[in-house]
């Protein structure tokens, strides 16, 4: 087996956030349950759009937003999704490379338009995401070089890609790939509303072609249909070689056959925007996975790059990782 | 002379921010002086945007940015600008009329997309614009609906108009409804490079034109071509009815015939970015001046309102100004 060229590879829906804040009031009047993410048609899109406020766009896309992490911290990324050949995909793929992440899928020429998520954000700091898919319904088996996945250590998946069809073949292959070439394969369960919708499928991989899992408490209970998060730890931990289970303010805790850590959440002034926590959390850990850090280190990682992202609007970082890792003693 | 619809009615360059981090190297290395406003054509405006770093894209213009200030404050403002149905387009209008304003001028349906300033903020806050104007120049005189104009208490013009040859003339035949309705007209200087280009036209609307001035240090000695700052302000005193003149940290200096009131700048904990200072206080002088408050109040609402605005990126405001209007004891 070869040197990995990439630390981490990503493949996700191709997303440009639509930021805009909001009140709980709006969110009660538009019947749009709070904290998770849902799906949009173009329709409904665009009539949320005329009805919310100001807003600011800043690429974002949940394993696009961990691979720029995983560069912040000094690590090598690749990213595989699909925006169109629009002004939106424009903006995508020039932050996305500005952010040192190799990234050469081809853009759509036709069809949806790139994908945004209008993310509203209420004065608690809490984001809801209304998605419209567009050109990500386009990532297929064709846009998966073999190569290319080959060449990374981790490759790292997203459950929303269970949302496009071809876009699950995708990932399907991907991890063949990935796991043929001896490489680790990675997935975050994403939302629990996308847990719901795929809990077979994702039941399925957690059990066989999963190595590192990452999950938030709501994801991981209701994959195995549980209401206390300890019992759902044990059960994970059966079937996953290692997990990375997110807990908000409570930290996180990580199990990996008889091991298990806990790591405290690091304390934030105010929550701005929690737009990114769980997608920075595993930037952090990926990248010190890839260092062959400990666990605990791996955690420590994970909750310092999900404090700095709450801390301000958007889910892309604003004081280099990197820095921040030496700052508190995980880097030299 | 009926009651006028709105107090402040805006006309500029409608343009989308597009916002970078950046170092003063990057600067040295493409040549661009620190602190201005430089307008770069198509080409130019691709070749920084393929070497900058991540962006976030916030609606800006500077008179649109003042309009959106003057209805946060809780007054009613109206905007006239050219954008193009595009993307861009639609960001801008959506985000402006969100802000409470009437923006009604047709959008371009083909030519020059729209107008995008590529900012780039230095580690000290400092910000440096490069402007592609785009779809700007195709504003004329036929966009300025003459009862609008004649709506408004206050017809607040940026001296950024005068780059698109036909926007030129837009002002002048908006300036000449304002007056002849009985209205104030008013004049930002906009950037000292502007005034350098400039210059003779400005001090002729000044002389004669121009009922409300604004200004900042730079700005002010470069049009009257003196050294020292106290020089321009006798200088303006005697040629404009009103001139309010921004210091930065010193806060501002405002004359009328033979009153000049000084305020001091209200501090904040730290410069994040100061795209925006001079727009949100004019935003809060006019305010001030359409709800017939002294000038030291004018003055102390400008500066308020400049402080919120360099304390986050973007130049649109993220508190509510009325709600800090308030909380300083400057509204009921």
């Amino acid at each position: 087996m070869s040197e990995p060229r990439h630390h981490v590879l990503g493949i996700g829906n191709a997303i440009v956030d639509v930021i805009s804040r909001t009140t709980d009031e709006f969110l009660t009047r538009h019947d749009i349950a709070k904290g998770g993410m849902h799906l949009i048609d173009e329709a409904q899109a665009e009539a949320l759009y005329a009805d919310t406020g100001p807003s600011i766009e800043i690429s974002g896309g949940s394993a696009a937003n961990t691979i720029v992490g995983v560069g912040s911290f000094g690590g090598s990324g690749a990213y595989v999704g699909k925006v169109k050949n629009d002004t939106l995909g424009s903006v995508f793929s020039h932050d996305i490379r500005a952010g040192g992440v190799t990234f050469e899928t081809a853009m759509a020429e036709d069809g949806p338009s790139t994908a945004r998520s209008l993310i509203l954000v209420t004065p608690d700091g809490e984001r809801t995401m209304n998605t419209y898919l567009g050109a990500c319904v386009h990532l297929g088996p064709s846009d998966i070089d073999a190569d290319l996945i080959a060449s990374a250590q981790v490759t790292y998946l997203e459950g929303y890609l269970w949302d496009p069809e071809e876009a699950k073949q995708a990932f399907r292959e991907a991890a063949r790939i990935a796991r043929e070439a001896g490489r680790k394969v990675s997935l975050t369960l994403s939302d629990p509303f996308c847990v719901e919708r795929h809990r077979d499928g994702f039941m399925e991989l957690v059990k066989g072609n999963v190595d590192i899992l990452f999950a938030n408490e709501a994801e991981i209970m209701s994959l195995y249909q549980v209401d206390d998060f300890d019992e759902a730890a044990v059960r994970v931990k059966q079937d996953c070689e290692l997990a990375a289970l997110t807990r908000s303010e409570k930290g996180c805790v990580v199990v990996s056959g008889d091991h298990t850590a806990h790591v405290p959440a690091v304390p934030v002034d105010k929550v701005v925007d929690t737009t990114g926590a769980g997608d920075m959390f595993a930037a952090g850990f990926l990248y010190g996975y890839t260092q062959a850090r400990d666990l605990e280190t791996c955690g420590r990682l994970g909750v310092l790059a999900a404090s700095e992202i709450i801390s301000h609007v958007g889910a892309r970082p604003e004081t280099p990782f990197a820095d921040l890792a030496r700052q508190h003693g995980l880097a030299s």
